[in-house]
């Protein structure tokens, strides 16, 4: 059997070992926040049950009306997708047959969206020895003679942030040779308030995609609600290739929801800010390496045994805790396992197997 | 403003008229279910609210579990789609430029599907004046030289299902010149018992692929279910081409309920035979066309002023009732309306409204 694609398929994995996993494991390996779903979710969606029985408005006015009013900009800058992965490959139909690139490692849609709409894809590789950056000459190969780049901030596997002055940089660059730049921000929502999502640069750049997801930070993956926001050119043209009635009338009742409850989103992000400097310190005292994120996932190398990570995701497994392996990840190899930021309980029921991994009991 | 594309929209309509329409419209332009959803929806929906936390199931093995074993096939042979307009594109990427043939007039969204996906697409035409039958002539010209044929059964917008020897001279003329034959199968819930699904055609015909829905008949379009049933190479090559979790976990969660509410399917059958048979009746008597529908909606033209359906179809909305144009329907150029059959109440509104036209009262 093979490696699951994504993460958040524990009973995949089970299938996978002939040795027992503990009944109680945990799931690392989706990057859901804990705290969620906010306590009106089911309240809210038993409100909208007799929409159920109605086709969704094909242009989901509703929501992409709220999204645009939150983000400061007009409604028809706004298109609503079925969770992050239809608003990825419906960016990849419009580039159809175009140049691509792709910053990796990263999440493996941007590929497969392009390889179904049959774009030639580069890749290019964000610095592993300088915390995921972005080089200049990354950034100089990424917009040559290429006429879309895909780009993860904050990154998925890594939790990594592409500074802001090396964004500017990829935009100047993108803008003098005509490339369009799509940025993923399904963890922006993460994000401390110190460093702001893209959204602000749509102004200023014609040529910016921004892909968001409402999955993460309000952990309804299973609603299956995300968008995307750029000109409202692109926009336009972008709908006119949509599946109808791609997104579910339940997830799009609660949009306006989850755009109106900052509340829950702050103190994720107050809990979130503790949790990381939590573990860093606690991953630094083990001798683990902890990638520089700023968001609810990390990357984790043991830096006493770099070469045994599937060991470590063993008897980690045997331990109840599922992590994300990392050998489908272009340029990471299997090198690193991701985790999900959990609970703090959970957090530690992690740092103990880790410890008793060092033989520290 | 433009008409809408499809039906479920009064809103829309209601913008696009300048004149009063009643508060309390009967929408006729959406085909589903009027006894739907069935009572345990809500109850159902609520029992897996725990789902939405996390990923789909990325094969929804148990859902698809379910529709194999009610269909007496291998789940392998089952393909879980967002709503029937997901299983329309999928279809038309696994004949990615290549050769199409669409019989008309029928649903909008196959060639939509062929256009993304840079098929050439040539129509052929049911029998108009033999209640949109499919000539042999047809068959001839949609199996020449063609790798696809689009064919609706129960045809939308008009009901009429295309005969089980026709569609034999069909599958056979279709294999021997190598082309697929897509048999849309959305509303084939409504069908009476003597009136079998294609289904049982699969083990004979490698080339057969068949679309439902799971919206109409339980009256759950705003969830997004269907499915694709075909061979299980062509199950397996168009998954490897499918988005990502593109069902929402809440949609294929309620799937096993619903297969197995077999009382709800056949009760619902019940009712539409007595419906029809009602209707055909009335229309008659008021020298109305109904056509030759075997499902919940039909085509209706006004047989003593044929070319006045526009004025018809704001008469009838100014008393509430919400018709679907067919102004975007090839071969029908806005020359029928269709309605959705719904209870005997509703129903009588609209005969009454047509009564009144007629200047009966």
């Amino acid at each position: 059997m093979e490696w699951p694609d994504h993460g958040g398929q524990p009973d995949a994995i089970r299938r996978k070992f002939d040795f027992a996993i503990p009944e109680d494991m945990i799931d690392f390996s989706a990057n859901i926040n804990p705290f969620g779903p906010p306590g009106w979710m089911g309240k809210e969606l038993v409100n909208h049950f007799e929409q159920i029985s109605r086709y969704p408005d094909p242009s989901y006015r509703e929501a992409r009306k709220q999204i645009a009013l939150s983000e400061g900009m007009d409604t028809e800058q706004v298109l609503v997708t079925n969770g992050g992965a239809e608003a990825i490959f419906l960016v990849a139909k419009m580039f159809e047959k175009k140049r691509a690139v792709i910053v990796q490692p990263t999440f493996l849609e941007y590929e497969r969206a392009c390889l179904h709409y049959h774009l030639s894809v580069e890749d290019v590789f964000f610095s592993l020895d300088n915390e995921f950056e972005l080089s200049m000459e990354a950034i100089t190969i990424a917009c040559k003679n290429r006429d879309v780049v895909f780009l993860c901030r904050p990154n998925n596997p890594t939790g990594t942030v592409v500074a802001e002055k090396t964004i500017y940089r990829l935009m100047e660059e993108a803008k003098k040779s005509d490339t369009y730049v799509v940025v993923d921000e399904a963890f922006a929502d993460f994000l401390p308030e110190s460093v702001p999502s893209l959204a602000q640069c749509l102004t200023e750049y014609d040529n910016l995609i921004i892909l968001r997801s409402m999955t993460k930070m309000f952990a309804v993956p299973g609603l299956r609600i995300g968008y995307i926001l750029s000109n409202s050119d692109f926009i336009k043209k972008a709908k006119q290739w949509q599946i109808p009635w791609s997104v579910n009338t339940l997830a799009a009742a609660v949009v306006p929801k989850m755009i109106a409850d900052k509340g829950f989103v702050n103190d994720t992000k107050k809990w979130l800010a503790e949790e990381i400097t939590f573990l860093r310190h606690q991953m630094n005292k083990l001798n683990f390496y902890m990638s520089a994120t700023q968001v609810n996932y990390y990357l984790l190398q043991d830096l006493e045994q770099p070469d045994e990570m599937m060991p470590l995701y063993e008897y980690l497994l045997k331990a109840g805790i599922v992590a994300r392996h990392t050998t489908n990840f272009k340029g990471l190899e299997g090198n690193y396992l991701r985790f999900a930021i959990r609970s703090r309980q959970e957090n530690n029921r992690l740092l103990q197997a880790l410890a008793s991994w060092r033989g520290i009991q």
